[in-house]
């Protein structure tokens, strides 16, 4: 199923080398202003170009084919298209007989048995990732528009081990390999009460969301793994007013799977990025045989350069979805 | 919403102080054999008694309300109930005033509008898992009558960071103070294809189920966050045959969101109890003032000891319900 | 799956000859003022004792068993149970090789592979309405609630094609035959907007409501069957205020899927009841051959009689979802 | 939520006068054969062009988007675009005070508070039916390939209350009106088990979706209404063999809400159309005053006529749908 929410719903849809990749968004509150240029700059922000980002250009202007008219929010479902423009199919076609290690394009040649678009990854490409942000661009628009206005901003703590991301990337560069980093997001502005007790908790639904994004292997809030170190009396936060802050935060702004008014903080590590320019090894379809392997194609060397702004959509998705079900419950 | 799944669906309800807590479970196939001696030891696994567990003791025998008969389950919703005979309500009470730090008290209270039922963490407690557990122990037949025959097993990795629980668990005692821990589940057998790319991946799924178990604080797939450190070259795990193997598994079993027939591995962080024998402070909503603390009731020094058999099941529940919506999709 | 609605829901389980019945009603908001005694008045109207009904007597008490504290809803999921206290299994064990006509024994019996439980129409018997009628209180008291105040009516208007219940009633004691029956339901000071164009149409999440009522046969909303028959120009209701009133009510108070803020008019077909005292025919699996068969037990010669309280509760259930998720959609 | 299904589900967007309409299937088997001129019969059925449906003409061709390669579907969802090339918008604009009656103008402006796309009906537009119709092609390709190959038909049995189509459209001619129709649906080759008790039982189910048609007025499943008007030894269906053939069919091959092997047969009423011909009256919200009224744009006499095609559709929407469910169930 390829469409997550319950209120707002986030659908995604497109391959890699098909003619695009897109988006429907249901559930967004009739009346909320929607302008071309409000996906401008997180658009921007997921695209390609920086250095140890892959050459592949794409306009990345959305195409609004429904949902939105006069320049607001109809309350129909938003469907917005991604144009693929700029593809080399070629690229793929030859490496067919050796799945990629670290890519889905062993599993889905099972999965879908053999039926799978493997052009550029198909409909595993991060490319889709471009749907995502464009929805996570009219999440933040509802999300602003509630009471306390609430924001959301993730950014690269660590790349390659290094807190500085150019550092990192240059480490990729002299190692001729791929590397991997950490995101932090933080949302202020939050109510107190989103998510549910258990299955629906908001670490659960945010998770569920972050491990969507492709090459997440971690996902921990506030204090995070290192909490299972800590001893009670140091990792909880004591409550000090009435509108429920404290005076430490470890828990990153959820307790009990409800936000609390606090900060909401929480890492999500990142692999490296499965195509590295070094040689690998691979099974061959064709030989039956493991086989010296080497990526063709354009990609990234840290693909977690470009995942903040995703980071952030799915956070967004997720909050906006909460925040319309809080509504609904009281 | 309190229930969970597409196919296997599971929801949980009860309070830790009400008559019971209890779970239905749908979507169970027709003629699975069900007997009660089948729950007896995972329900003792979630049980108390071992050092550093609450001494609440319940008898947790689950009473048979629908959807089993003649010893296998018909195919409509399995209803089971456990009865809480063990509370002492009149330890909440007193303490209403003072949300404990840690605690769902503060969030319960202001989500809910001072409507929850507040006594020994209500809908909040970990006693509700009870019902999980047993979805659970369903779940793993499911699984063990597949193909390959899936097995389950999630033990403590480490208790106060000492790798040895005893070990970890006497620091606890020592500093008169809670500790946490770090689970680690494995799961051997599955076949290929479970999951779905994005929103429905595998890792979406069970650390969405994952997060549903209280005080669970981070979950990594395979190498998790230290693959955030490790080069393309080094993380990517080579495929050796046409069954997908590979020669390592940073993976941990997931690849583009789906198993990949390689073993599932995940850990995820447990924070030390929120309630610590050690005094603390909290906001008095009566005083409106910040005072000193004590936990009253009975409790777990480290919550950790009882969690895997929870852990378990969580990922039990994920993965039969995967294993049956593949069989839709074929 | 057996739950129904998206954020009021609602989930029954249970089997006629089982410990009990119940439901688990998830959703309801914080607060609720919920009685024992709210339940009464509904129960009764559901249970066996008139003339032409059933001599299976049930207390039909519920036993609250989570989500009502101090006497509100906490939030938390609310689980109810009716005790089976009056049956009589023996009378079904006779039976199993003769499928029922008219009755889920047959289909039953192959979907489910010989492992459902048979006895008394097992989990498809209308004694599993009690907890949808026990929802339906629950459902009616947001509703009540609600800005307008809505009220929801039904009433049988034909019984065995007599305007007049009991003279219907008599025409099946004088076949001694089972006989059918329409009822007809009324929804007064809905708001405008509830529903969606399409799938979630509120007809459309209606009808699927009473369909899952057993024996219905047919649903039709204002006009209904006989407006194939009509012009547009007599069809049509004129909107004669800003408050979307309209002259006449053909619509029944939906248009284009949406309440329109009349009153809400809709019928439904009820089918004899399957369990007609007259002798039958059908296939006997043991003997492999079409054989004489009379039903034993006890049974409703007009089930259409006591369903007018189901289809209120069903409606409530409907409508309290929609005016929740109307909430969330502002 | 503009989407429905478990397993096979389906989206629909846009508006009759947007760029486009389209639809998104996901839960599409991987390996199903789909060509263009697989839609080409279905979509002329749904197009105008006979006497007494809209001059207004689109070619309806659909532009596959992503989940097709190669002439299969790959497992990923399908998105189709249906360009809306022969809009004239202005024929609306100067009709906005004076919401038609019968049309959803007035609630879709309650409910979206003015934001909605007005257009031609805008969202509301039977034209989204033409991605329904493309996914119906889908699923009755799905159906086909199933053991028993499950064929379906519907036909209208009633225009104007004439059981000739061509003498009931000229009533409408005749009467400068429209008229409405009765449509039947029957579906062969269906294994005895779809559909679930209760909440989502086949009627259930095939009634939401039928409901999701503009203009249905009622639904019946079988014997229908007239049941209400039967004695139960006449309407109970003798089952003669081991494969649960019934002597007659008078339940419409469904029984407890599960299908029993029988064909399947129900009827839809469908209204006059909303824009008819003959002057009316409604409230024009800029003088505040009740008016005379007449419609402007190109319309059906009888949109029953281009109905069934939408029916059938709807109809292999469903049960492409349980038939995947209940793979999942074995």
């Amino acid at each position: 199923m390829n469409s997550f929410g319950r209120i707002f719903r986030v659908q995604i849809f497109g391959e890699s080398h098909g003619p695009c990749v897109g988006v429907t968004i249901d559930g967004v509150p009739p009346g909320l202003p929607i302008a071309d240029a409000d996906f401008t700059a997180d658009m921007e922000r997921r695209k390609s170009g920086a250095k140890g980002t892959t050459p592949r250009k794409e306009d990345d202007i959305p195409l609004v084919k429904s949902g939105i008219f006069n320049g607001h929010a109809t309350g129909a479902p938003i469907t917005l298209l991604f144009d693929n423009n700029n593809t080399r199919s070629g690229d793929y076609e030859k490496q067919r007989a050796t799945p990629r290690p670290g890519h889905a394009d062993f599993v889905a040649h099972e999965k879908y048995r053999g039926f799978e678009d493997y052009r550029g990854g198909g409909h595993f490409s991060a490319r889709l990732t471009t749907g995502i942000v464009a929805a996570g661009v009219i999440a933040k628009k509802i999300l602003a528009g509630a009471a306390a206005g609430v924001t959301i901003a993730a950014q690269i703590t660590e790349v390659a081990g290094e807190p500085d991301p150019e550092a990192g990337l240059q480490k990729a560069i002299d190692a001729k390999d791929s590397v991997g980093g950490i995101i932090e997001c933080r949302a202020t502005g939050l109510p107190i009460g989103l998510g549910e007790p258990f299955w629906d908790s908001a670490e659960s639904l945010l998770a569920h969301a972050m491990f969507a994004i492709p090459a997440v292997r971690g996902v921990e809030f506030g204090t995070g793994f290192p909490a299972a170190r800590m001893f009670g009396s140091q990792h909880n936060d004591p409550i000090i007013d009435a509108e429920g802050h404290t005076r430490t935060n470890h828990a990153g702004g959820i307790v009990g799977g409800i936000t609390n008014g606090n900060e909401l903080v929480f890492r999500i590590a990142i692999k490296p990025t499965s195509s590295t320019p070094k040689e690998q090894q691979t099974f061959n379809w064709e030989t039956q045989e493991v086989e010296a392997f080497s990526v063709k194609g354009r990609h990234d060397l840290c693909v977690a350069l470009r995942a903040p702004v995703i980071v952030e959509a799915m956070t967004a998705i997720v909050l906006a979805d909460l925040l319309l079900l809080d509504r609904a419950a009281r």
